[in-house]
């Protein structure tokens, strides 16, 4: 039945192809508004042409999310989350060829999220257009979620959750993205940390000034900077009382899975053209840092001249994005009243801060059922043994979305060592998203297997 | 006959304001390389055609330097300073109308330059132009020295100043620029600041990554604000080791004629909507430190993401543009210096130093002829005392052009209290402008009869 399947998938690679390079072809960012509604209208009429349904669209405050259901033989479920925004493309210039013209090159499709994450989506949808021309009866039924704001944050998805909680019920999920590290093995992860998203911004003069005036006149840029300063110090540890207050600790079990976990020091530092890693970590330690502790780092700071040459000028404002990314234990709510008191309490009371996004980390246990089923369709579709992270170092709305409804969920996905997710260049390898589509359409049976005779259900996310 | 010059200046006006809005429209922004030849040939035409004579284009490692000379009644020379390069125009969006649209409304001119300094610059020739249409033989000689590099820090004039030290010989200078205060009292300003302007970077990955690396990778952003950090406390004091050491004490004279200058605090903050000076300074405190201290001000600073909402990114490298305003006695050459050092010192090696400027302070005695030439002008035409500025809090180029060659030289001009200069919406009052003409040309038959039997050359300037 699978080999059927996989035949069907070869088949139909070059249509598979083209269902994802017009999907990137939409400039789908949500932080510009671009594209949005175009990437809805294109899920429609893919679900028509593929699968024969008609999604609906879910309002939020936000973007819609696209929902769709199919039926199947049992009354157990599995939901596919996705989103269908992704990141703006710049530093534009250094794309090679342009990030919403998808180009095939070298066995890899370049194009602003093709990784990150609509090779992922379009291959999951691709693998149940292909259960379906097999003529195959789906041992569960399958949900699928794809909001619009992910890469913004997922600001309006705690209320969609609540308001859908009996929609998107679910005995296991997939969650959106996956890569392989440099020798091939997939990644399963098991969780995301949580983010605090602020925008830090400091007002000077009505406008800017001609630099010799700043003997006189306060200076936006500096403030912003001894602001930066004061919330981390050079050891990389966050300044802001109460910031490691309510960190769970890490379990046993998470110190096992932490041995176990593979990463490929040198070929992460040869790729990113780096000597060491922040503090010269590496074994455990580095492991440890980049899977279980929080961070506080700078996405972007801007203030007064960019362009060539000399401009003296003062400027007139000053902003700095910063992201917190956030482990189990830390919530986003506290840890900005926190910083709104350090702030006041270091005379920056005049720093505003605007949030854009505030998720809680969320983590799954290893024996869920979804879980076991993803393990074992890596183990039998891979010959590299599958990487189990216990808990990924990027961030989306999986604690609203599963843990808050006790629905275990588990990712994997089409994204390689060399992705470039948020980056230019974003690409992923041909044979990755074929094999992902194969790998979606085994999990659909292999789940369907586990949670028939397993019969659990809302009970196996760790809180 | 002063008179005379003056009708012919009232009867020429339409066609001097033609003058200067042709000259505002040329984008000479010397920063991106823009419109610099143009604004070279605009000013031949404008000589033949105003003075009959044309310019030489005295060739520098930049920008040439555009000189003319016109013969007078004495051996004695009185030159004019002025340069043709404006700064960059953005922030484009806050201008009310094109910032190389010259616009007149309300008796204003608006233009990216119109004040800092092409008003001054027109002004002048306008000035040569009436007294030659009123049949005046000129009581010395004048020189025009227009620079095409004062905006990006004059690298290559002191190279030029050497080369044509005996060209550029004068026995007074006329610098470039001038403003009305608030009250409409003329400043008139013997000396200007230094600079040392500096380009700092920090380098991090190959490229822009996913930030949930942030938690094991170098953030260029936090290198370069923590190292900015280190070289300004929030108290304003530069923490620079050396920075201060080499700085000229204020005289009894300079304490004198900051007692005099007049500085209007209320309609300073009004302008600026501000409501209090840098450290809540006021009165003899707050003008010491705008006219006798040097300054570490960030002109820019830019890393990362700077687009609409969020973008979860860590950036691949950090820049900040920061200008030291320096005073009498600072050397720009041992402050790049001591800043290597203090970097180093601090951790900091791997920050990058590139400099785009380095200008000595210059001073000019108030009894030189020049100075008392235009004191006596700026008396007669108008009706508030002239305010002294024993030292601009700007810079220029005056240290390698004047005082290191002996040649005393004095400021006014045509700006006014709001002219914007290196910001959005710059202007001057129509009504300056014309009143500049006619002081300048007041100015050479006043300075020729002051010099002329004063017979002083090469001695006031203050070393």
């Amino acid at each position: 039945m699978v080999n059927k399947i996989e035949q069907i998938i070869e088949e139909n690679r070059h249509m598979y192809i083209k269902w994802l390079t017009d999907f990137c072809e939409i400039p789908s960012v949500a932080a510009q508004k671009r594209g949005m509604t175009e990437a809805v209208d294109y899920l429609d009429s893919l679900f028509e042409r593929a699968l024969e349904t008609t999604p609906e669209k879910l309002e939020t405050d936000g973007f819609p999310v696209v929902f769709a259901e199919l039926p199947g033989k049992s009354d157990k479920i599995l939901s596919f989350y996705n989103h269908y925004d992704v990141q703006p493309e710049d530093p534009v210039e250094l794309w090679k060829t342009p990030a919403f013209q998808p180009d095939i090159r070298e066995g890899k499709i370049f194009a602003r999220g093709v990784a990150d994450n609509k090779g992922n989506l379009i291959a999951r949808v691709a693998a149940l257009h292909a259960i379906k021309q097999a003529g195959e009866e789906l041992p569960v039924a399958i949900k699928f979620i794809f909001e619009g704001e992910e890469e913004i944050g997922s600001l309006h998805l705690p209320a969609f959750a609540r308001k859908y909680a009996d929609k998107i019920r679910a005995d296991g999920n997939v969650w959106e993205f996956g890569y392989r590290d440099a020798d091939g093995a997939l990644q399963v992860s098991l969780g995301v940390k949580g983010m605090l998203y602020v925008e830090l911004s400091a007002q000077g003069a009505s406008s800017d000034l001609h630099s010799a005036q700043a003997a006189i006149i306060e200076s936006p840029a500096w403030k912003l900077i001894w602001a930066l300063n004061s919330l981390k110090g050079q050891d990389e540890k966050v300044l802001i009382p109460g910031f490691y207050d309510d960190i769970t600790p890490i379990s046993e079990l998470d110190q096992e899975m932490l041995k176990h976990y593979r990463f490929d020091e040198e070929e992460t530092l040869n790729k990113l053209a780096l000597d060491n890693f922040l503090l010269d970590l590496e074994g455990s330690e580095l492991k440890e840092k980049h899977i279980f502790e929080p961070t506080c780092n700078i996405c972007g700071i801007h203030s007064g001249y960019a362009g060539e040459g000399t401009k003296t000028v003062l400027p007139s404002q000053a902003k700095a994005k910063v992201d917190f990314r956030l482990v189990p234990g830390q919530d986003p709510d506290k840890i900005l009243k926190q910083l709104r008191q350090h702030l006041d309490d270091q005379g920056f009371t005049d720093i505003g801060i605007q949030v854009t996004s505030a998720e809680r980390a969320a983590r799954t246990s290893p024996d869920a059922a979804i879980v076991e089923a993803m393990l074992n369709v890596v183990e039998k579709h891979s010959s590299t043994k599958p990487n189990i992270v216990p808990n990924t170092p990027g961030t989306g709305p999986m604690y609203d979305l599963c843990q808050a409804l006790g629905i275990p969920s588990a990712s994997f996905g089409v994204g390689n060592f060399e992705s470039n997710t948020h980056a230019p260049n974003e690409n992923i390898n041909i044979e990755d998203y074929i094999d992902g589509i194969k790998m979606a359409a085994a999990l659909v049976f292999e789940f369907g297997e586990k949670i028939n005779s397993k019969g659990a259900r809302y009970s196996d996310s760790i809180n």
